[in-house]
């Protein structure tokens, strides 16, 4: 096993250190070094993958399913935790550092430094209609291909 | 069926608009209504549940399968997709404001308008580890529960 100069593969292949809290087969999960709350996971498959498109299906649901029970462990862990959020950055554009695909699980609290902006204007019915119908087509073009 | 009052059963039901793009047995998706970018997705389960404590497993490995599928599709859509975020906010703390579970999947790209903030400090291991420790006891209180 090599790591490729990839910090996951070298955590999955115990050459880099990390503070683990779940190992099974295919999954591992980590505290993230950078946690925007304390309780920040980091929950990765072992098989290297950069993001969604070359994600297997069943490993992609293995590192879901880590991710589900970490969030309700959260809310049982002590830590300050009055609700979860769940993220997954897949590409550089979407804001991705590590480019072994990674979903992020941490605790919020009121008053916690976390902040999202963006343009949260309603968007009328036709416009809405126009982006489902791309997005349909983006479907079929996964399925056909 | 009654919708209780829950937008988002009521267009599991039938009883509200929603700009659809993928429904099955037990997950519905579509647009949200105030996109972050072109092509922003709700999944969701048909079943309502509040967050990821009443979430049952395999419903949620349903949302994330179609989650994976739609990220996918995004940079097949023709839409401006040069990255996909996924989200999920489990609670009023954790940024939740419709209190039916679903999972964020909308397309990034450069220049777009979605920023996150947070205090990105890389912590000491020793926190970290006993980080660590107390999301291992809330995986051992929710195995025990």
């Amino acid at each position: 096993m090599t790591d490729n100069g990839c910090v996951f593969c070298a955590i999955v292949n115990g050459r880099a250190d990390a503070s683990v809290v779940h190992e099974d087969d295919s999954v591992i999960a980590f505290m993230d070094l950078q946690p925007v709350t304390p309780g920040h996971v980091l929950v990765i498959p072992k098989a290297h993958a950069v993001g969604l498109e070359d994600l297997q299906e069943g490993v992609g649901v293995a590192v879901w399913k880590v991710a589900h029970q970490l969030g309700r462990a959260l809310r049982r862990s002590g830590l300050r935790c009055e609700g979860v959020n769940l993220f997954l950055a897949d590409g550089e554009a979407a804001f991705q550092e590590v480019f072994h695909v990674h979903l992020h699980v941490f605790p919020r609290f009121a008053g916690d430094p976390f902040r999202m902006e963006a343009d949260w204007r309603v968007q009328e019915r036709a416009q809405l209609d126009r982006a489902a119908a791309a997005v349909r087509g983006g479907l079929a073009a996964l399925d056909a291909g």
